[in-house]
């Protein structure tokens, strides 16, 4: 080449290139793959089309599901009013930060003391990718999202029996479980023992797939070497000039490995919730509620106690007490969408028919415990290279969980320090507030010994003890979702039932977001027809 | 509990509760983990005690290697003056954008046409997070980082041969490697076929690990399910409200997974220099290039091209070129540091012994093409729920890697579009600029096929044909490694060498650092000796 080309290259210059380069054919691949099935069924922002005439929807609850239907009801023409128990939007949807303060069930109040731009989501605090409808809302919304790290190869794997309590890192339990897996394979192909199962066609790719998966040596063997190390980390790693030659380090012994009972963690990266690449609000994830705020806020009466629901013929009436003046109100409206979770809506007054009734009673709610603990320095990071993600453990506490921004910065930091469930939770929320967050740190000290020289001051929510709940979300098993699920959707007269114990996606909003378009939808027609 | 409690809590109210909650052998956990091997020697800034008495150093080549020695050097007490043959600093720690200008060995130049914040990393382009020295440098300079994302779920692995040119979701291919894996070692174990391997004490723990981890049913077996589904995903995903309900997925079969041979990816995100988390500048990687030339730029000469070193027992004489005005010119110190890439520095006259001599011409560079393509659209997130990682295929571009940083926008986005090694750089290289992108757009599209309709403009650099570096890294093997690399570092004279040639990290700024301070302190020690 001798001349200077003249660029840049513009699409125009290009498409004579392109047929030289590859086939035509190659250039127009069947689109017909492009918007299969990506992870929930929104097909983007949902049309109610044709005229209302001024129905009206009364909405119950203004958490995500109650948000999206008030902004697409009103959207369609509707006449929308919200009722909200807390004096804050958004319902679990909910980042608590430095200043809120936070009375639970049973009166004990807590006051946050975290720092300026330190928070703690007690609810939600991740976005698959593909939960497209809350993406969509986070964009229609303005609300900006940045990556949420799920799996830190660096993070720990810990059990109080395993390894004499030494906390093991996640990438070393990986390589020598993979190792470990791929070792035991390859020797059974090896040595004939699985041709009823693989085709000696297979067996030879099948090897060499183990090979690179499992880091096994020509011998098929995985142990202490480059191979291993270039997964697990080094004893000593390369480095720079002299003295920079690399030490391998050992893997853990097969029996150890298992016995351990650590690869229990291994999968928590696999399944499809939490899969790369997660997100989450830059400021917390009660920036989705104030994103809803800026456009339905006017429509939602805050500190409103709903206690009956009462449908006739002609529409809805709530009576509901307003929490400031302590009076007794009542509203009504042609239709009502009730977003509150069934933990609450079970005890309170609803004329519904019996499948609906049965189905409302009939779902337990999760317990859960979380714990925000801030620190005086962000050890996690300085002292042990851990950027998010999140560290498991045996322990009550269940995980400790990084957080996924402001790494680097020099100043503290809030973590989540416990993630209790099932009967770890209930030993929780037995506790006061103040006692679980010292659990939480004696616990967490276990992994990481900085914690009790740097705690600086926590927030403990129980699920089962936040008033507006009651619980986490809705508990289904397979039996009650047979029997109950359909009931529980079906438009029952004029009331009808959305949040994420109205979805097949419990505890996550985007469960919430598309049960309440289903719902819409399904009222809109009912509308329409009538 | 009935009274409300005074928070928040602070640690003077904690130490007492967390006596009661655990041994306080629990809080005293041993330290002595922590600080353990993290991925590179670094232990934090570098100290050069001692005053080197006006002693001067003359360092060739402002990339990271030099920028760092500049920096150390001068706060140590040294008199530093840095050549550079580029009009910048930073090296191959290099971003294009929209408005620079690039011409190549031949003469080819391309003018980058990218809109404005976006950008192209041509060299380095990802963070490890045991990168410690690197990281270190980045806090010190005030270089912002964010998360790189490697392995991305909902990324395509692509084989021409492979499922008719169809590419795969990662998480597809993932997850039935990894069940076609477990079921297969499962039924080997469940016949008694691995007794000689595995103890009846460890085979039922091996057997719920295979199960958890393969997502196996109660038979060990893997296949179309809500086992599979839950990591494969769904053919319908679950939704809310009625017809919510998911549709199951079904597992490709063994057979044709491993005869696509798509599963040799899987390990892409397992090695060490790959494992989350991974970070990159915010606004492109020579954010780090402008950290050092804020703290050394005026030790900078730029445009200037060395042609000759040569030491005698006083000090190092280097002449160079003046590219600005053609003329001549010579420098002098006590000392060289050179950083120069070895297939440059091998073309240029410098009077060291034979060892050190001949292990400059022992090493060849590697060969590689990065191509950045700039796209009306970000159409790989909003049609196919991409954001951010790599697809990988066996074409000559490679990959294409999605950018981490930028997601949800509205605007254009540059692609990663042809990262070529090999013969496939080759390839690549032989052609202008505009054919080889023309030729990425082209086999793009194979996976992408909105790329011919969407492509805007792009920019190829193939670092075989970029002046200053004539290669990309310096590509060892065993036997150069273990013949030449202790020579190729040990001081010759007034001369010493680094950059990542001379490290155990070729490729990455970490080795350059290291290589770097491993140098200088060798340097200083040398100078406080004499």
């Amino acid at each position: 080449m001798t001349q200077a080309e003249t660029t840049p290259l513009r699409r125009r210059d290009l498409l004579s290139l392109i047929g030289a380069a590859a086939g035509s054919s190659a250039l127009y691949f069947a689109m017909s793959r492009l918007g299969h099935a990506q992870g929930s069924d929104y097909a983007g922002p949902i049309n109610l089309s044709g005229d209302p005439k001024g129905a009206s929807v009364l909405i119950l609850g203004a958490g995500v599901a109650g948000m999206v239907a008030a902004l697409e009801l009103r959207r369609a023409g509707y006449r929308v009013q919200v009722l909200e128990y807390n004096d804050r939007v958004g319902g679990r949807t909910w980042t608590i930060r430095g200043g809120d303060r936070f009375t639970e069930l049973g009166g004990a109040t807590q006051d946050c003391g975290f720092d300026r731009g330190l928070y703690f989501n007690p609810g939600p605090w991740r976005i698959p990718y593909h939960h497209r409808a809350l993406l969509d809302y986070c964009k229609r919304l303005g609300v900006t999202l940045e990556p949420f790290t799920q799996v830190n190869a660096n993070a720990y794997l810990h059990g109080k029996d395993a390894f004499g309590g030494q906390p093991q890192r996640y990438r070393t339990i990986q390589a020598d479980f993979n190792g470990m897996v791929s070792e035991l394979l390859a020797k059974a192909v090896n040595t004939d023992r699985l041709n009823a199962l693989v085709s000696k066609e297979d067996t030879e790719v099948l090897l060499e797939a183990l090979q690179d998966w499992g880091a096994l040596d020509d011998s098929y063997a995985y142990k202490a070497g480059e191979d291993a190390s270039e997964r697990r980390g080094w004893r000593k790693p390369p480095g720079g000039g002299l003295s920079a030659e690399p030490i391998d380090s050992t893997p853990l012994r097969p029996q150890d490995l298992l016995q351990s009972h650590l690869w229990r963690r291994l999968s928590s990266g696999l399944d499809y919730d939490y899969q790369t690449t997660l997100f989450q609000p830059v400021g917390g994830m009660d920036k989705i509620a104030e994103g809803f705020a800026r456009e339905v806020g006017d429509l939602v009466r805050l500190n409103a106690r709903v206690t009956a629901i009462r449908q006739d013929e002609h529409g809805v009436q709530v009576t509901w007490e307003d929490k400031g003046s302590q009076t007794m109100q009542q509203s009504r409206a042609d239709w009502c969408l009730c977003t509150i979770p069934l933990s609450v809506l079970s005890q309170i007054e609803m004329n519904v028919g019996a499948p609906m009734a049965a189905a409302v009673a009939a779902v337990p709610y999760s317990p859960s415990v979380k714990i925000g603990l801030q620190f005086k320095r962000r050890f996690w990071e300085t002292d042990e290279a851990i950027y998010g993600g999140i560290s498991y453990t045996d322990l009550p506490i269940t995980m400790i969980g990084y957080p996924a921004t402001g790494y680097f910065d020099s100043g503290k930091g809030v973590l989540l320090g416990t993630y209790a469930f099932g009967p770890y939770a209930y030993e929780f929320e037995s506790l006061s507030p103040a006692e679980r967050i010292a659990k939480a740190v004696a616990f967490g000290a276990q992994i990481h010994p900085q914690y009790p020289a740097e705690f600086d001051n926590g927030m403990a929510v129980a699920w089962h003890r936040v008033p507006s709940q009651l619980g986490c979300y809705g508990q289904w098993t397979d039996a009650t979702r047979a029997e109950h699920y359909r009931n529980l959707c079906a438009i029952d007269g004029r009331i009808l039932l959305a949040g994420e114990h109205a979805s097949y996606i419990p505890a996550w909003q985007e469960g919430a977001i598309l049960s309440s378009l289903d719902a819409i939808t399904r009222l809109h027609e009912r509308v329409m027809k009538s």
